[in-house]
């Protein structure tokens, strides 16, 4: 008999029920007994003992289902270390809610804060495995995560909307894509949906550089143009400011970023600028085909993982295969995209502009 | 021989190619000779005389194809009699195109606005044939108009998506569906969603019959609340207002009104609010295949009209048939839902809001 | 205190549920009291007595579900009064259960075989009401029904698939569209995917004045030709013989009658033609945002019905509105396509040939 | 100024028109003067000197379009070597083409039997470049090609449609998936749906341990069966055949293997089977954006080969990175998928069955 935990955490995504019915199946088909306890609502559910227990049954038909049957939360604390309202000590109620059911293992699901968390119970003696979700792409340790291709999918049916738009009105749009620190969504939205100009956070853009493509965009007679920008591009202006200056400006500007490139173009060129912003739609809405067999595979793996008694491993991807990563080697690190990678130049090669 | 003009104006939306596809295929397949004249970018393609000729193989492959391959305008002044920017008279410049091209019939696809304009052109003895478009459905004199069904597809996969991550957070969530003057589209789509409350500008809301219904389903166990918000969505407050006023206010507004609503909520409850606006998307893609058919039996009874020489007369819908209705009935209407309408009387018995 | 029964028989189809959701949703809202009793794959789960308690909780969510959360069955026997297999009289055993559970009404969603015997329950001394459900649109008395939009949306989307792939082989392909003995499903997926030549029951086609429309085709400069044939298309010379003789032929032939048209095409111009038959595809996945919005709106005018203690009807749609039928009026009759439609003149107006 | 030759040969799939737009776009924005040449349906084009001259606009707006705007073909001969029904040596009008247009490249876009002929042309010493497509995925040298995910998408649809079908009915249901030699595709859609069975060509099956899947799913309460088959899956006593009696064996199989696979199922369970075959739609359709990315950046290597003159390569897909592969190594090989594979492990712990 095996007592096994399970919880969700941070933003949600696309096929994270995808991913638990995978562990759970595994086990399952092993023949080996085991119960399963869900905790709701991200960690919070580990620190105040909210759980319900699960069997089979609750994860039969959710291959193809959005969102997670756990609920999911971002944590509401600054730091894990710190004591809650009630001046709980968090590491110390979760450790309390594991031992106290007596788990075996605890299966986590989450981004990177999540994993820095995950880490931290790691360290504490907890039996850990986690699983990658995130529609953004950027954990280290994996080559893909899961959420991510959903995401791209819906976003590049969004500026697809656009395109038959934009087309005939002539106009310059601007679809605003997820991605606070990284650009790998945007980058793949615009280039799976033909958008002409790409704003990364990894790139900065010059305003002017924008400008020249689109008027050079008009000269070769193409009389509308897409703009692909990511919530965190930023401008080289901005880009050269200390961090906290940034930051201080971010809080500052009661717009997301778009609009301030949009304000920009329209002064520069008096052209007409739209700006569309999908938003949650983009983590949201059935798991596609891809995600959900990458989910259910990093599923089976943990699965196989837990059964060997092999803890504190993130379950990845890497050269095409599915990899243990150690947590400890995850936790804390972002993975970024280069500016150099070679996706970037053969966007350049099709003749996107960056702004750069 | 006939000589027939097409032109597109208006925001644009889906199943303009199809309309324009089955005017155009049944003119050609009724064994006449024709010539097609394509204006270019709505009414001002009339008036500054910029068209395209086309043939069969122009509409061959279209109907599938979102936007317009005439492009479209909204008509940059403020009344047609206006003279524009180069002391022009329009309508005289239009005239001017017409009997230059020697043109037999003008067929014009657009919502209100366009119709205002081609019953003028009626009146000033043009032939002129029209089609009506609109995602808001609100043409009088047909029970309906294309681009309507292909919008609410996509603002129902919209607020679809919102669902599974509004389930997974516990969080209200507000999509703002287009509509400015009228609420069909955001009633079928809040309905076709499943969303929780609706609010369209037939129905002034109070936002603390809001905040009751989103605690009832707290009470009822529900964390979650989908809200569908029309653009046009206006508060009891605001209902007061004389149209002056009312005018001033928005124009002092920054924000779309989801975002009022939003703030209102989060006064009132504490809660978090989410506002997603799919926006221009509902514009655009691939009409649906209900317009699809729809558009192209509308342009096929366009066709054997202007076979017949009958002109001055809009294409519409009634009581599942397609029939012609007097350019002179149509022009100035809007179609509004009532307050009373069945279809708002079923929406309450299923248990949605309206907030009133 | 009500105690309602629901069964859902037949060949299932979208929108089952959320017209189930429907009835449920706007009865509980009414403040009434209820007890529902969900019976098992149909008229079977009536006869034997399987059913399932259901309450709030099991129609949250299922709006946008296919298939029926009931489970259902055709028939497995010749007529209603039959005994079972086991001496069984059916129509007693049906009556048994719903006096032993002291029901108040039975609510049953079907197509045209269940409203036959949904009647003769009626007749029987059963408090009933029916839904009418069916992708074939051919139920009496009503101007529409769920699940047809649905099917139209899917067999669409196939044909849009084998567009392509027939542009670019240049080939004649022939995709099989559900419907026995009506077409409204091929005509219209036909018209919204473009199909050149389309086959239904009503209209009997002539292969020479097939093979005659592909030629035409040929010397117009298109390569390809996409053919949508019913499952109940029938030749000119099949529809002269006795109904007895052609249902002889048809249980002889092996294989569905795109097979058939296929070889005829083949043998008269040497050109190459491949069939597609997306089958029961047509009647699962999702309900189109129509067909939720519809039988949403029908649920909720059935819950009035129950609340009001008018039985005996099934709720239908005529002119855009939502009416009651009396049931002895609907059962076993058909609704059918004329050959005369407008819609068909429409379709001959855009050159569709159909085959006659 | 350089002059490229185009052409896409063998089944078509989506992606194709994204590959070509990327080479294109590559070599236009390199400031290059380039003539395009674009043959007709494949090497026919190519044989008798059809060709279509092209520039920029004809691949602008086809990122997103299915099928191939050249036209492709199977090779209507057995070897390139044989004569055409004119006693025309194809080689030789292949290479009089070439050198009569004076090309300095050309690109050829295929699959196992496109390399093949490629290859052969390379040693005759003309300047190619290739690119991978196809849905099977089977492709040696490159880790992955278009067209195939978004083959997995369509089948994964019709297995998730099929899905609320089979549930409401209590069916066992089969889904045939293309690919006669090779099972990527079938296990990707398999998997991403859901699919309790998986059969492959890779896996022979015997028919008893299927049985046994079945009724150890109805032992479990799962009232319905999904299985996902390969039009290449074979049975166990097949598979001892010799190729040359299993070949005679398949030409005298009237049926596809679906209906062999669920006759013996019928006989031995006595249950219902119903079978689906999706076929051609799996070729067609807009891309995916997966597709489209990988596409387009496939076609923009292929651009920074020529303009480099390296000849001579496929462009495919190897790690995660773009790479060039030597055709004559790609030639002949097929790339097929291990029973030892790690994901048909990970399917196995999921409690799929292969039936063996």
């Amino acid at each position: 008999m095996r007592r096994i935990g399970l919880l969700t955490s941070g933003g949600d995504c696309q096929a994270l029920n995808a991913a638990m019915r995978g562990v759970v199946k595994s086990l399952l088909y092993s023949g080996e007994q085991i119960e399963i306890y869900g905790f709701l609502n991200g960690y919070q559910g580990l620190i105040y003992g909210n759980y319900r227990m699960l069997d089979g049954g609750d994860f039969s038909g959710i291959l193809t289902r959005g969102g997670t049957i756990l609920g999911s939360s971002r944590t509401p604390f600054k730091t894990i270390q710190d004591p809650d309202p009630n001046g709980l000590n968090k590491v110390e109620a979760m450790k309390h809610s594991y031992y106290k059911l007596n788990l075996d293992c605890l299966v986590i699901l989450g981004g990177n804060g999540t994993h820095k968390t995950a880490n931290l119970l790691r360290e504490e003696g907890l039996n850990i495995v986690t699983l990658p979700k995130t529609i953004d792409n950027d954990l280290w340790g994996t080559d893909m995560t899961f959420g991510f291709q959903s995401a791209v999918d819906i976003a590049t049916e969004a500026i697809d909307c656009i395109h038959t738009t934009a087309d005939s009105h002539g106009r310059v749009f601007i679809v605003e894509v997820m991605g606070h620190k990284v650009g790998f969504l945007t980058l793949n939205a615009g280039m799976a949906s033909g958008a002409d100009i790409i704003l990364i956070p990894e790139i900065p853009y010059d305003i002017d550089k924008i400008v020249k493509a689109i008027n050079a965009r008009k000269e070769r007679g193409s009389k509308f143009t897409i703009i692909a920008v990511a919530e965190g591009a930023i401008s080289k202006e901005d880009a050269k400011l200390s961090k906290k200056d940034y930051k201080k400006k971010l809080e500052k500007r009661a717009h997301p970023v778009s609009y301030e490139v949009a304000e920009a173009i329209k002064a520069k060129t008096g052209q007409e600028v739209r700006v569309t912003i999908p938003g949650h739609m983009q983590r949201g809405g059935s798991p596609c085909p891809y995600d959900r067999v990458f989910a259910s595979r990093l599923g089976a793996e943990a699965g196989k993982l837990i059964l060997k008694g092999e803890y504190g491993f993130m379950v990845g991807y890497k050269n095409r295969e599915i990899v243990k990563v150690p947590l400890k080697d995850v936790a804390g690190k972002l993975k970024s995209l280069s500016p150099d990678a070679a996706i970037i130049k053969e966007a350049k090669l099709l003749g996107i502009s960056f702004g750069d």
